[in-house]
C-alpha cells in the first residue's frame, strides 16, 4: 500500500485537514498519511507549488501526492492526477502540480464521479474528490480508471533570473518561519563567481561571499549561503532576515563579482 | 484496532499532544491517532462542540474520538465516554460531545481509575486520564468497565435561528482560517427562497442570491454559499471576508426575499 | 520496530516536517513518527530541552527521539545520539538533549557518514543528518555503529532556585498557548510552606495559596497550582496569565509564609 501525503492552505486551526484523514482512514484503512505542511499562505498556489516541488523527493517512490490549493474549487476548473516517473500528484488543475511534474508522464482528469463523496459540496473538495481519489489510489486503482488522459495542463514557472554586464538578477521566492529569505538563484547559477567574495545585493543591504553556515557571521548579521533546496538563501544568525533587512517574496537580489 | 482522533483547544506550540500520543503509543502500541484540529480557541467549548459534530461523521465507524476543551479540569466536573450509533466519544461533561452526541445510546462517567495514569495532575486530564482511556477502548475495553451509566449529560445548543415577516435571522458561528463565515442558517432553512435573488445581509453588507461557488464574484467580492457543512457561509472570493466585513461569531446574518 | 518522536523549531507553516518524515519513510518504512511539538520558539534550546525532558517519559520505552533546534546548523558543533537507561535521544550537541539525558549511559558522536543523505547541506541536517540517523536506529542499528563513544555533552542548566530568609525566589521557565506560567519551583520545594496560605509574588501580583484546580477561582482571577510537570504554575482562570500580568519567561517569582 502506497502512502499517502498532504500539502494544503488549510492551516490546522480548522478540522479541514483532519476531515480529509477521515475520509482517507475510511475508504484506505491502514494507509500512512503524512503533512507536508498545511501552512500555505491562503491561495498562494506559487508557494504550494515551490513546497511541492521540493519534498516530493524525500519521500519513497510511488507515494501518492494530494495537493490543495484551490481558489477556484467549485468552478469548472479541472482536477487531475499528473502520473510522473516517481509519484502521483492529485489536486486541481491551477499550476500547483506543475513544478513537481516535470517528468510527467500522464495527466488524468478526475471525472469519475463514483470515486467521489456524494453529495460533493462547492467549497470543500478536499474532503469529497482529492482525499477519496487518494484513497483508491494508495489502494491500487489505477489513474485510468479516474478519467480521460489530457494532453497538458496549467504550469507555473518560477521568476526568471535575468543574466547583464553586472551580474544576475534575481528575486526571493520563499520565506520561511525563520525569515530565510530563499532565492531563485540556482548553486549552480554562482559557479562563473568567485564564492568567497561575490557581492549580493538585497532589500539596501550588500553581503561580501557565500558562507559555509550560518555561523560564519556573528549573531544578528545577515548571511548569504546555499541552502538545503540548492538555491541562494539570504539569513540573519539568530535572527529573521525577512524582519531585520524588511524583505518578502518578490523583492530582486542581484549577484555581481565584487568591484 | 479502532482508529482514536483527539479534538483540543491545546494549539500546537506546546507538547501536550504529543504527550497524549505518547501515553497511546505505551497503552495501545500500533493504533493510529488522527488530529482533528488543536485549534480550537482557548476555552471554546462550543467551537469544539461544532468541529466534531461535522468531522466525526467522515471518520470510520467504531472510531475512539477524543476531545478536551476542559475549562473546568481538575473540579468535579465529570468526565465522559458516550456510546453513540456510529463511534465512541471520549471527553469532559461540559457539552463539547453533546453535539456530536445526537444518537447517544449509553453514557458512561469515567470513574475508574485503574485505567487513569497515577499519580494524576491536576491540570491535565488530557494526559491522565482521556488518553489512557480512549487506549484502553481501542484495545477493546468494553465503555461499561470505565464506570458507571449515567443518565444525562451537559447539552449545548447552536443559537437557534429566528422567523419573522421578514425573513429569518441566524448568526455567525464559525470562522476558519480563510476568514470564511459559517452561520447557522442551513440549507433546508433556505429552501423557502429564490436561491437566486434572496437578500442576505451582514455587517452592513448586503448579498443578492447564493451562489453555486466562490468563483460566481469578482475576486475581493463577497459571495454566499452553501458550503462544506450545509450551512449558509459568506466568503470573499480569494480574500477573508472576516477582515472585509469585520465580522465575527455571533454577529446577526438576516435573509429574506428581495424587494 | 521502535517509535521515532520529532521536537524542532521548525513549525508548521513549512515543509520541514514533513521533508524529514518524507526521509524517514523512505529509510524506515513503517515506522510510526510523532510529533512532540515544533512550536519551539526559534532558536530556544532551553524550551527545546526542557519540553524534551518533560515529554520523553510518557513514551514506550526503546523509542528514538530525535530533536532539532539548532541554530549552529553547519558548524563544526556535533551531532549525537544519547543512550539513556530507556530511550535514545538523537539531536544537536548544543544541550538541547542535555535535560531529558539525566540517565545518559553512552554519548555516541554522529561522524558516520554513510548514515546520512548526500549531498548533504549546510542549513538542514533535519533532512540529512538527524531523520536518516533516527531511521537507522528504528530500524535496528546500534548506536555504536554510527560514530565513537565520546565522554560527555554540552549541558544546559534550568535556572537554580534561591532561598533567603525571606522564602523562595524562582523564575517562570515556559509560557504555554493558554498563557499559562511555569516556574522552575518544584512542588517538593513548597513542601516547606502552609499550602493554604503560601505566599506567591510575581509581576507585582500576590497570591495567597496553592490551589487545587483551576476552578478554585473565579473566572479572570490568578491561581497557582501544581502543573502536570510537577512545577508551580501561575494561570488565571479562562484567560492568559501572560497576558493579563505582563509576565514572561525569566520573570522572577518569589514564594514565603504569609506574615
Amino acid at each position: 500500500m502506497a502512502l499517502i501525503t498532504l500539502t494544503t492552505d488549510f492551516g490546522t486551526a480548522d478540522p479541514w485537514v483532519g476531515i480529509m484523514k477521515g475520509v482517507i482512514a475510511d475508504r484506505a484503512p491502514g494507509v500512512a498519511v503524512i503533512d507536508v505542511t498545511h501552512g500555505i499562505p491562503p491561495q498562494d498556489v506559487l508557494a504550494g507549488a515551490l513546497v511541492l516541488r521540493h519534498a516530493v523527493p524525500y519521500f519513497p517512490p510511488g507515494t501518492v501526492h494530494v495537493a490543495v490549493v484551490d481558489p477556484g474549487v467549485g468552478t469548472s476548473r479541472r482536477a487531475l492526477c499528473v502520473v510522473t516517473e516517481r509519484e502521483l500528484l492529485v489536486g486541481p488543475d491551477n499550476g500547483l502540480l506543475s513544478l513537481a511534474a516535470a517528468g510527467a508522464r500522464h495527466i488524468i482528469e478526475l471525472t469519475e464521479e463514483r470515486f467521489f463523496l456524494s453529495p460533493r459540496s462547492v467549497t470543500f473538495h478536499g474532503r469529497d474528490v482529492f482525499a477519496p481519489v487518494a484513497a483508491a489510489l494508495a489502494t491500487g486503482t489505477v489513474p485510468g480508471a479516474l478519467g480521460p488522459a489530457v494532453s497538458d495542463m496549467e504550469r507555473l514557472d518560477i521568476p526568471l533570473v535575468a543574466a547583464g554586464p553586472e551580474g544576475l538578477r534575481g528575486q526571493v521566492i520563499y520565506v520561511d518561519r525563520f525569515g530565510n529569505l530563499t532565492t531563485n538563484l540556482a548553486e549552480e547559477a554562482l559557479a562563473a563567481f568567485s564564492r568567497s567574495d561575490v557581492s549580493i545585493s538585497i532589500a539596501g543591504a550588500r553581503l561580501c561571499g557565500v558562507a559555509v553556515s550560518y555561523g560564519a557571521v556573528a549573531r544578528g548579521r545577515a548571511v548569504a549561503v546555499v541552502n538545503s533546496w540548492g538555491l541562494l538563501e539570504i539569513a540573519v544568525r539568530d535572527g529573521s532576515a525577512s524582519a531585520v533587512l524588511g524583505a518578502r517574496v518578490g523583492d530582486p537580489v542581484t549577484v555581481g563579482q565584487s568591484a
